[in-house]
């Protein structure tokens, strides 16, 4: 039963859901939906792909989501990050508006969710260390920069295509002159209209004498507010034969559930792409779901939050939808819209299937231009560049990975951004552990003790060399120590012992054995002997698997104070 | 002076040179001419190269590194592993015997040697840590089985294409009924000569009254031996018109300087490649380099030996040559041989020079199977299933990169080898790092003292909850911190302080840095305070360049006791 609760935490809170979770759930779920439908609309049109396509990837998801996932108040569907990178990814393979590019969408997404619940059942987590704080913070600004670049072409009712900014950039200049002034009116005035409501309009209500809640429901539909008033107008001026791009005929009804086209050579291209979207969602959600969790001193288990997300994501593409992942906008106004339990998703779903049904003709009259300014408020909040101010003032070499990688999205895009940003803080990170600390140790006189000749008066002899080294020694850091101790002995004509005092090494891998190996054949080539002490247990352990201590010239002692009475008894 | 020669090490050596090492130079340069000869012609082949190609980069190369190197006694010219990666590359670029091929390998080692130059003047140096000691073991197996495999199409004189197993097994399946008898019988008995010179020679030859010097070189000199009996009788039975493949005609004469045909898509191509061939060949390099040197306690400067190998790898370019690095059996022979300085690498370069203008007409009736044979016996000893038996008792860790690394070889193909077993080896790594040790700790009664709650009989309160970390925090590891913390956290509903200990911690990276601050707020949200206590000097100053200290719910002490006094004076 533990193991069945820890693979679906519905059975743990399922057993005393009740009344009053009930209506905080229900109460939650409705002004999700008012949000996501806006969100899921445009998050579509970021992917490029049909404004449908958003609906279902908010229906299915967030149900199987509220089944297998560990947070409480995860809201999850379409987001921004996510999109742009479907975009990027798909494009690559398929013309925009395509049937192809449909379908790699979709196949995308299952790829997607495959790969995350395979990661959950190996408890993989552990591979989103791989990117770091400063990586993740500059991917998500170079995205959002990038994200409203893009939006650009809508606001102007131009076509243009690129992923890249200087391609976006070029397209824009290229284009700009056959611009729609009307559609640039209505995405200025709903641009403004938003930052409004974002900026001022909360105060403004409370000043009026409405109560915190309201004020604060109401601004977050601010939105849908746009898109209704927008709506009425394209629909009483005909704005569509006015040169204004709509959202366009919505198919009614549900998707019907069917597999993925599966073809080999695509799910191959996807796989690449598929997992950096799977890694980029899981880190974001994680995170939000974090935060969330511990308002209310509760926990998510990110192993299961793997499984959670692929479940989504496979619902997602089952339904004819696209790569999902949990969204912070949108989970903050669940979690304080009161929502208790994962139910809300489920609720929200429900709301989002009333809306496909019955709401789909009203949005043909949507202008394009709507959703972008929707999109590039949504997005510009994104770009955080006191983040890029803070890691430049704590610490340069982080800063570095993060410039590589917001400018390696900006201009190569996203995929080689993110790769970028892992490649470089992996290799800083080996860099610095790439010489282990180590120091040539003497003895305090009168003692057993044995320190720093560099920072104590301590007794040393020319015939023996005593280096404590104070890491592990593993693949990174082992050919350092070669190279110290090849160095040291060149420096000493009359050596004839080593010792190498292990005191603080916890691990040798195999890569250390080896070194250890060579030095010690090495040593032997120069008729110098070398001997170990203050081997740890385990590690000694391990060094008797191989045939390191066999070949050994010198001895392991248990002590330092040991080794050098034996060695050198007079001239220590 | 001094930086003249750290960049020009033969300013060092130069200085002194008299009589005595000149002769034992060029001693030793005769007989590492007799071995490089076969060699260079075979592993041009190997590469898919006319076989002048070899002998032109074991002219200028040699001199480029004695000029630039540090080592005294390496042996610097074309080698079997980076012979096969230069096929893999610039096969997938070019067709076989196409001038395009031949323009991408002089490309390809003028790519290679830049990088190295740059990685070296950069003192990039340790980016070779990322091949670990099992990876590289398993790559240099797995290489030697591809190329043993790839030379049997020369033995049975058929033609096939392919550079992973499946494909030249297909290959030789395939095509294995138009098989060329007397080319098997010639390869056979070669092959067969080669093994007893390698295995028996030397014994009957010490049992007939040689000499141990002699006895030695008429072994090493076997190849040459098998070259100038196979060409005699190819010459006399006129095996050219019998369907035996020859190396025909070879230009006489030394290769023209010039500058590679640059391209800038061929670049971006080769780009991967070169750095894969770079990094590989620098390692096998240094490691040949560090153990003769050590033997006369002379030492090799691995940064430097990137200046060394670059130059040599655009020397190589620059006279129609392809990628050059340090090779193992050649340097123990020159080595053995007695020589002393890098100026026998240039007397080898003039042997070579004297042998593409004089030998070249002699060479025309070499048959191929010849040298097939000699690179069958050459990488068969690089086969080291000794060494994966055990890395597999040694740790199953490093067993498993060996192993992705030796299967991805030899069924995806070299470059994909190389990247899974280094990118299997990192993330194992930072898997292993992704747990810092810590321990809830509490305070042993009586003393100032703080022990692991698990070991020891200690003091603890439900308020207060004391986290000692062990181990510096940053990016790899961070996330787990926020695990355990938020664990802990949920286990004890009264708890109103933690205490983080971070006696151990040396460094904080950016992401650990964001990890303390997402901490620091969720406990906040919970109505709890963060404490840390024990920070050491360097990592508090870096703290004090952010925001944290100020944000911080509660305050940094210098020691644990004291924060636990101040905090929880009576239920401690």
């Amino acid at each position: 039963m533990r193991q069945m609760e820890r693979y679906f935490p519905i059975l743990e809170w399922g057993r005393t859901y009740g009344r009053t979770p009930f209506t905080n759930d229900l109460i939650a779920a409705v002004i999700v939906t008012i949000m996501l439908i806006p969100q899921s609309l445009a998050y579509a049109m970021l992917a490029g792909l049909p404004a449908e396509v958003g609906l279902y990837a908010s229906m299915l998801p967030l149900i199987a989501y509220a089944l297998f996932g560990t947070s409480r108040t995860l809201a999850v569907g379409p987001v921004a990050v996510v999109s742009l990178m479907t975009a990027t990814a798909v494009g690559k393979i398929a013309a925009e508006g395509s049937s192809d590019y449909l379908a790699a969408a979709v196949l995308l997404a299952f790829l997607s969710g495959v790969m995350l619940v395979v990661m959950g059942l190996l408890r993989l987590g552990f591979i989103a260390n791989l990117l770091s704080h400063p990586v993740i913070s500059g991917f998500i600004t170079a995205t959002g920069l990038l994200i409203a670049a893009g939006q650009l072409k809508h606001m102007l009712g131009i076509d243009i295509s690129g992923h890249t900014l200087p391609e976006i950039i070029a397209g824009l200049v290229e284009n700009a002159g056959a611009f729609s002034a009307t559609t640039l009116i209505i995405g200025i005035a709903v641009l403004s209209f938003l930052y409004f409501a974002r900026l001022r309009l909360k105060g403004l209500l409370r000043a009026l004498g409405a109560g915190p809640r309201l004020a604060d429901i109401v601004t977050k539909a601010g939105p849908v507010l746009a898109i209704a008033v927008t709506i009425v107008i394209a629909y009483l001026l005909d704005l569509g034969n006015s040169g204004v791009a709509l959202v366009g005929e919505i198919p009614r009804g549900l998707p019907a559930p069917s597999l993925p086209a599966f073809n080999t050579d695509l799910l191959i291209e996807l796989a690449g792409p598929a997992f950096l979207i799977s890694l980029i969602g899981f880190v974001e959600s994680v995170s939000v779901a974090q935060t969330l969790a511990a308002r209310r001193r509760q926990r998510i288990v990110p192993n299961q939050e793997l499984i959670g997300l692929g479940a989504a994501n496979i619902a997602s593409s089952v339904t004819s939808g696209y790569p999902v992942t949990g969204g912070f906008a949108r989970s903050v106004v669940n979690f304080d819209a009161g929502a208790q339990t994962p139910a809300a998703g489920a609720f929200t779903a429900i709301g989002i299937a009333v809306a496909t049904l019955f709401l789909t003709p009203v949005l043909f009259y949507l202008p394009q231009a709507t959703l972008a300014a929707t999109i590039i408020v949504a997005v510009l909040s994104l770009v955080d560049v006191a983040a890029v101010q803070r890691v430049w003032r704590y610490s340069k070499t982080d800063f570095s990975a993060m410039a590589a990688t917001i400018l390696g999205t900006l201009f190569l895009g996203v995929e080689a951004g993110v790769m970028l940003g892992v490649g470089l803080s992996v290799l800083l990170h080996l860099y610095r552990t790439s010489r282990p600390h180590m120091a040539v140790v003497g003895q305090v006189p009168g003692t057993e003790h044995f320190r720093n000749v560099e920072r104590h008066a301590v007794v040393t002899s020319p015939e023996v060399l005593s280096l404590r080294v104070d890491e592990s020694l593993y693949f990174a850091n082992t050919r350092y120590l070669e190279d110290q101790v090849s160095e040291l002995v060149a420096e000493r004509p009359q050596l004839q012992h080593v010792i190498l005092m292990c005191s603080a090494v916890n691990e040798i891998d195999a890569s250390a054995l080896e070194s250890l190996e060579a030095i010690n054949h090495r040593l032997c080539d120069a008729k110098i002997t070398l001997h170990l002490s203050e081997v740890k247990g385990p590690v000694m352990d391990r060094l008797k698997r191989s045939d390191f201590l066999e070949d050994l010239t010198g001895e392991v002692f248990l002590s330092q104070y040991e080794a050098v009475e034996k060695i050198a008894p007079n001239g220590k």
